[in-house]
């Protein structure tokens, strides 16, 4: 038995941090712990007079380290061949954009006592959106004068991303902007907080984080240049000579373990820790990600992962949210869409209208299967949470047509389902209209792991084989695949991400190839989907939409008469 | 006391009978009594092989006096004044079109025993679709030979109707159509019944009927000319000369009751029995229809009936499906409209959406009733069951836009009752468009007794007030109304049916008029519903509906901030 190596996954999610061992020949998961965070309400802070406020505090983030990681080696310890000696590297993903303000020497803010309770001074979660001003605002400037930026992030600046959040802060407690020397990304605070790093200058930020959420790119030079940034404000303008000149792909190393932190985790000093990235991109590297293989994570909202070889230029792709050279897998741009609402709409639909149960899932899954493609007559939007990809507009709502007196809530059910593949389609087409073909679709996610139903209309809409990840850790197996890596194949690791996921991705037998004839119908209702999507979705797009109710009632007709 | 006088109302639904006894100078109900059919389902025969047919039995409603009448009589008794010598006229009101094949003595088809369960010789129940084609091809030929007709009833010849129901028995069952003298509406055959009418050229035929459903019309001399009835087949050209060639509103006398039905119900030979009309025609008598006055009759469907003075000629208004000379008042227009689904929306959301019971409309209502207009954000299309009154159009379907996460079952509820209500404006604001004047809403039915928050929905959406009928039986008062004016003064009735309505027609003392603050967010809905009511209902008529969704949004937020 030659020697085995391992490497520690951390995946820091919105309310819990989970560390995976993972034998990088193998990839097998020898142990696995989870802690959540203690902090707030499942470690939020909210704002009772702003709804749009969501923070985190970075002292949990910290203290999550010793939660965890002991945890996990305790667990692998039981495992013939391990040792905490064997373990050569440590990878990290994190939520995004969710920025620190730190001080010179990279304390957060939150540390302070001066600092102490005040939210603006934590971390800045991924879904506070309290910067929605300052993103109108941003858009508007790059519109005039750096449209540039806005093509590599689908045509709008978020209040969601970095540079908005950052300016909020300014706005509304200049006190934490001025005691802040620079803000880190979640991504980038924790690689550097166990490489023991106490110089901003020597923190490798994440090209993923920087790229998609901070309008990071090589081709002006980095982060957006001092003298846009001065047009929000002249400190705004200031803070650019304090962020990096740089920024890193995972697959390289952030650091090396300091003494500190080898000592409470339980680990040889000195191993490897990988840039971060954020954990939608490490869970399409944990996932099996390729050229050609899109990755799918599928939550309450998905976040869809491509990457496409960088060798030659890659367009602009209008409503997707980010291209990003090296920020999944170095040598290829790293491509991000997503819809704003897929379980979500189910989880509304089964607790606000069913007024359900969580166990009415599976009973309306049961019902909708016996249902035909086309059957019910039914044709939904999915933007409960208006559309992120490829619309970018969170003004927009969810629509059903179709009903008659006799629809039913399985039939509705259905139709959110298909909804949300018409939706996932529009994204795929998109994406592929610019030169990104996409031949598989990896999933990732609870709905993947329990739906057959699900990824059999996905199939069948998306027409591609949908396969899903034997992990349900994708997240972690990536940030471990990424440790494996940066250690390189002299510490016991890879020279090459695809060497590293060759031996550790694996994906379970059952998957889901398209059936020809629900293709037909759903190529149907998607051109009527389509209609929909442009009229209410996008300005000065017009149709007479008087055939769509009678189409509808067409094809459920044909489909019943097994006339398609 | 003066000698008080009574008439009889005879109220024939789908499913029973209803005898209403009514004191003609009071109004006051001295008996009320029901008897349910004893045949088929619920009193309709259908066809298991095909889903559109529903038919009754002539023999049940013959039946059915003997049942309800001697049982009302019985119940009156026990009143002061009360004597069955003192009832001087019987009116009747059916539904309908629901043609009865009949021989050359007027003995219904189905009473021989050649016939006997022959579905084709029974009544051909008003909502038996199985003439389908048949309608297509009648409103076809009318459409190229006589536009006249069509303008009349709406546009289109629906196959719930006359022609299109006896063409469709000469197609599938000639043996039947050859046995039949001629055909009887079901509120002709009931009066030639108590009249003991055996001559077909003796029946006064009901000008509601007849002009209504069969395309008759003074203008053009009656029933459709032979020439035209011919161009369908032969055999229904000939049949022409076996109609009548007069028809007779209500308010007149259809005959004198028989010596066989006196002896059999226990009342005066020879009194006055009125001619037939329907029952949502004498429903809105009954109401206390005016100029000015519209009556909505509420259930599961609507019916919406209107009068119009006919010493001007009234044009045609396009989707209003009846324009009728005396339909329902002597000496005015009488125009029938009407929603083919409303509470049956309600009942369909409670029922196959939220699977709920019964008593969950109350809650629902409820809870509605706490939203503000325009606070859910939703927007709904009321065509679950196709769009009756002005699309003229079966195969259009329920709609509901701005559905976001936070969307819960009340949010919807309230808006399907917006949708009805916005549907019932659609149609009020086409009638009067073409002159037709409506400054009041009498409402019937049960929606209108028990749900205030419906009540006020409509009043705030349709600007008018709305007041509620104080009797729950309006079409047999209409019917006994009708039968006091027949009668005449010199036997204790009335000279006019203004009169007669002055005297019987009672209104509950809760009315509901139009709030300002709620007229102006519902009348900005509106606009909204108007333009997704064009472009999914009316052919080639275009809308960019980018903005729908934000403007819900936008009213939303202005009436959560009462920004309205």
């Amino acid at each position: 038995m030659p020697d085995r190596h391992y490497t520690l996954g951390l995946d820091y999610g919105s309310n819990s941090v989970r560390c995976v061992v993972l034998d990088v020949a193998t990839g097998e998961e020898c142990g696995v712990s989870v802690w959540d965070y203690p902090s707030g309400e499942a470690g939020v802070f909210t704002d009772p007079d702003n709804p749009h406020v969501a923070r985190q505090s970075p002292l949990d983030f910290v203290q999550a380290l010793e939660a965890v990681v002991p945890e996990a080696l305790r667990q692998a310890a039981g495992r013939p061949g391990f040792a905490p000696a064997r373990v050569i590297g440590i990878g990290v993903d994190t939520t995004g954009s969710t920025p620190i303000p730190v001080t010179v020497d990279l304390t957060p803010l939150a540390a302070l006592p001066e600092f102490a309770g005040n939210l603006n001074a934590m971390a800045w979660m991924w879904k506070d959106h309290s910067a929605m001003g300052e993103a109108e605002r941003i858009t508007a400037l790059a519109r005039t004068h750096r449209p540039q930026f806005l093509a590599k992030c689908g045509g709008a600046y978020s209040s969601e991303w970095f540079f908005s959040k950052i300016w909020h802060c300014l706005e509304v407690d200049p006190a934490v902007f001025e005691a802040a020397h620079t803000w880190l990304e979640f991504a980038d605070f924790i690689p550097a907080v166990l490489a023991g790093i106490r110089d901003p200058e020597k923190v490798r930020r994440s090209i993923c984080a920087a790229g998609h959420k901070a309008m990071y790119c090589d081709d002006w030079g980095g982060y957006p240049d001092a003298e846009f940034l001065a047009r929000l404000d002249p400190r705004m303008g200031a803070l650019r000579a304090r962020l990096s000149h740089r920024a890193w792909p995972a697959s390289v190393a952030a650091g090396r373990l300091c003494a500190e932190f080898a000592d409470k985790l339980g680990l040889p000093e000195g191993i490897v820790v990988a840039v971060g990235a954020f954990d939608a991109h490490l869970g399409g590297v944990g996932a099996g990600i390729a050229e050609g293989r899109m990755v799918k994570i599928l939550g309450t909202s998905t976040c869809d992962i491509l990457v496409a070889r960088d060798d030659a230029d890659l367009p602009d792709i209008p409503g997707v949210c980010g291209i990003v050279k090296g920020s999944v897998l170095p040598g290829y741009y790293g491509i991000e869409a997503g819809q704003s609402a897929v379980g979500d709409i189910f989880n509304w639909f089964v607790t606000e209208v069913c007024e359900g149960e969580p166990n009415l899932h599976a009973e309306l899954t049961d019902r909708a299967a016996r249902l035909k493609p086309g059957e019910s007559g039914l044709l939904a939007l999915d933007w409960n949470n208006g559309n992120r990809t490829i619309l970018v507009d969170a003004r927009l709502s969810g629509l059903l047509v179709g009903c008659t007196l006799h629809t039913d809530r399985a039939d509705i059910y259905r139709a959110l389902i298909e909804a949300t593949a018409f939706g996932a389609r529009r994204i795929l087409d998109r994406i592929e209209e610019y030169g990104v073909p996409v031949r598989e679709v990896i999933n990732c996610g609870g709905i993947a792991e329990k739906n057959p139903l699900f990824m059999q209309i996905y199939a069948d809409v998306l027409g591609r084989r949908m396969t899903v990840s034997a992990s349900s850790q994708t997240c972690a197996l990536g940030a471990g695949i990424m440790a494996a890596v940066a250690a390189g194949p002299a510490a016991g690791g890879y020279a090459t991400t695809e060497e590293a996921q060759q031996a550790i991705c694996t994906y379970r037998e059952e998957a889901y190839e398209p059936i020809p004839e629900n293709r037909r119908v759903y190529d149907e209702l998607y051109a009527l989907y389509g209609e929909l999507h442009d009229s209410f979705g996008v300005a000065q797009v017009c149709f007479d939409h008087y055939s769509v109710m009678k189409k509808l009632l067409d094809l459920s007709r044909r489909v019943r008469t097994r006339d398609v």
